[in-house]
């Protein structure tokens, strides 16, 4: 298969949806992104990357960077993880209460945004340092050593975050956060304000279609770990449109508002695609359209 | 591999766990069922068929007939199916009224028994005979000329059957189902009594395995579609616990509370497992296990 | 105190709000009736009765009528009735099934339409006819021995009657129901059906505003259990918007949405207002100000 | 009436129920209360004051503060206030997010704790300090200079606070919050860490039994206003149980989780008990009977 091909067709064939979807509003620092923008990249299992578009243009990655911490928690903390926080999809938007509330302060999966939290908050517990962790992870899977958090949208995250304060204000009063609510959320905004292009994040989550195995060869997680975590981006990786997302696309993949998409095929690729312009759930239009494409004309979904 | 010698296995494997589980009660005609049968049969897509335990043994299909209504509908109907009925993962219990007044008669997928109903409903007003329809295809698929429903477990479904009764109202009120809600019930209760063994329901589902291509050759659906619905057993197959599922086993599934589970492994295998004792989702102990086993063993998940 | 000045006063002053509203179009039978309609009657404890503007119009009770089964089914019952209804507001529609899924099948009170079928099947256990008891209470009552059901309402409540089917079906499937779903639904509907006048109203009310003694000088109710369903209706009785007519009229009140509000002056009054255009609540419009005039007036809220 | 005698009965009568009920015990501050006190005072709309038991027995007020900030703020604010907090029974426990989220931030009504935080931060913003605002106004009713809060209990409140932060910044998340959410919870939590007696409590709560005017004679809110807040009270102050002591006490009355309930017989007398033991809805067992021996032998109920 020509891969580079195959991206510059996607590539030009989404031009019509850069107009669709509304630019993610709710801090100031996302708002300003231009949707006119689109980036497709492939990582191989061999590590070779290809692009297309706007694929080596920095974004905001937002939740995608969720599948990165919940890898390091897996890793350093197996089974035990799953005592506080499900795996199920939770049917409700990334930050609602409701079913936190119902269920006892124990979030559905570790997608949803207090979820996420209690990943940050184990891996936090776990290694000294969430943030640096993920970040360490990050720069060692790509070789790149300047990838961080951009300043302004995790000022922007604080300053906005009441939502987010409230999730772990609740899961606290439930005994489910071990360290300080106002650490955990820094390090949680930070993580969210990471800034990479699609090429890093297509490589970053090559460990995930190598079942395990990072860059550097030597193993993170066990096979099935890995294919597990392929599970949980299929059933809850693009919030509540996971359905959809696996009925269309039918690959395991996690997005972000950013506008930004991981996916992967197990034991072939790791992809990622950008578009910021969001559909009613908080995927990118254009990011879905494109791996649509992409498992249509290659076959390739899981199914 | 050698299937055979791997089913034996896992038949073995499983026995410390019938006695676990809690066979189904809330009719009769279930409650009777010893929980000690357990039974796996695997159908490879040229069509042969291997079992091992009680693999020939004739049980209550239930909610695993939902998979071929869904697909006689989705064939007949194509898109349009889904202005009625959602394929996201519903988050709640199969027979929950919540969501079902939160999105305003409108089921969340396929799946949960209001979903079914719908697709009933769809099924009869596109074919005039939404049971023979399914019946006729399943002794199509089989060879077996007698596949039928139970008497007698279809009027207990019809007399404890009030909260599909309910559920069936009360899409009535939201302008949700075209045909009258008596006749959706008897149609939809006698899809859930029908009585198929696990080499029959293998058989059954290789359309699946085969991306649309019946047993005689002719093709039901297209790739694309085929595919989908894998995915919507995947994200929705197994009640409240498809997450789980897919953790567990990693492949496509339907349970049903008769504790049948029909799998698939796309391009190779459609596999049956059987065994009545259920888990507080209802879905069978034994059988989950059997096929987080398989999945283990021959390393055959989709992620 | 002049009440027939007063009622003529408030008949006059809310003759602007005849346009405001919405009659109720759930079913053809009541979608009808012109909503440029409004009658107030009051009856004094003593058993005068006075009215103004269309008082001596009967139109249809609905959920009015459910005052009486309710006084019915506790005079014969007592305390025992409340282990099947609670007694608490439900903050939710009238006919939600929500509430009924959380708390199991117990509906929160007998206001809302399942605490209402629990009502009749109650007390259709208790006196063998449910439809005839408070038939005859009405007719006794007011004197009129024509009291009856309409019978095209009853007919037209029974064909548009999923949503009430379905929860008396929700109910039967937690073992709530005592007597068949289609003999509770029927006789429920007769009781909604029931047509009356203002005048009829106030004078079968009266037994609420003398603590529990009928017309004819016999006590149907202590004098404690009469205050009891004084203080359901104060909290219960103008569905999703009691704290608002508390907050306005401060009276005990029931209302239906064929537009009828009866409320207590407990001591003094039982006063019965209607006019078919309803707000989003579903209690009427003009009957509410018109109560709210008549409290701030006489400074008679309970308040 | 001999109200001194009849206090006197009640206080006997009710001590069996001293063992009954649990401490509330969220925080070590209120934990540590013996169960085994009650108190129980009242006071005409003449200014005299009687009690019974451990009725001059400082304890912490918690939620009956509500009461006096919403009467503050409603006679600062007037209708404005209720754009912004609804005044509808909730139907769910005093802390719960859920109908908050359903309905984007407005809470139910100003007893529940979002509701009561809404109020806080109105009154911050009309007077500049809510916390003094609400000290002064009880100062001068009671007569007593000293009334203040328990710098231990406020301390605790917002070292366990984490369900109040969680509310505080889901609505912030709304836009329904004006003032930083660390101010709104600290005045928050010295409002319900105020430590007064059953006797000042009666007095402070006499102008609503007085219909709006205060100990000086001056009037704090209209006629209808002080009605109204009782009908708030009746409707709403007592959780997810305002049904039940509808049912059983029939007066206006609001509780707290120190065990203390306020209630008020309109034109007539105001009444504050006090008792430890809590119930499952956080109202006091001995607190709840003792006033509903009050109104069965006086028939002093609203209805």
């Amino acid at each position: 298969m020509d891969e580079q091909h195959l991206l510059n067709e996607i590539a030009r064939d989404v031009q019509p949806l850069l107009n669709q979807g509304r630019v993610a509003n709710y801090i100031p620092a996302l708002a300003q992104v231009s949707p006119q923008q689109f980036g497709m990249a492939l990582a191989t299992v061999e590590g070779e990357v290809c692009g297309a578009g706007d694929w080596q243009t920095a974004f905001s990655v937002q939740s995608v960077a969720k599948t990165f911490s919940l890898a390091l928690a897996l890793a350093a903390d197996g089974e035990r993880l799953w005592q506080r926080v499900g795996r199920e999809p939770s049917g409700n938007p990334f930050n609602s209460l409701v079913q936190l509330e119902y269920e006892h302060g124990i979030p559905r999966n570790p997608f949803i945004n207090a979820g996420a939290l209690v990943v940050v908050d184990r891996l936090q517990t776990l290694t000294g340092d969430a943030w640096l962790s993920v970040r360490d992870f990050l720069r060692a899977e790509t070789g790149n050593d300047r990838i961080d958090f951009d300043q302004n949208v995790a000022a922007s995250e604080a300053h906005y975050g009441h939502r987010n304060a409230a999730l772990a204000h609740f899961m606290a009063s439930y005994g489910n956060l071990e360290n300080p609510v106002s650490e955990v959320l820094q390090q949680y905004f930070q993580q969210c304000a990471l800034s990479m292009t699609c090429a890093e994040l297509a490589q970053a989550g090559l460990f995930l279609a190598r079942h395990g195995i990072r860059a550097d060869g030597s193993r993170l997680l066990s096979r099935s770990d890995a294919k597990r975590i392929n599970a949980v981006m299929l059933t809850c990786g693009t919030y509540d449109a996971a359905g959809e997302f696996a009925y269309r696309v039918g690959l395991p993949g996690k997005s972000g508002v950013g506008g930004g998409i991981l996916a992967i095929v197990p034991g072939r690729y790791s992809l990622c695609v950008w578009s910021p312009g969001l559909d009613s759930h908080g995927n990118s239009v254009a990011g879905v359209a494109a791996l649509d494409l992409f498992t249509t004309r290659t076959g390739l979904s899981v199914f």
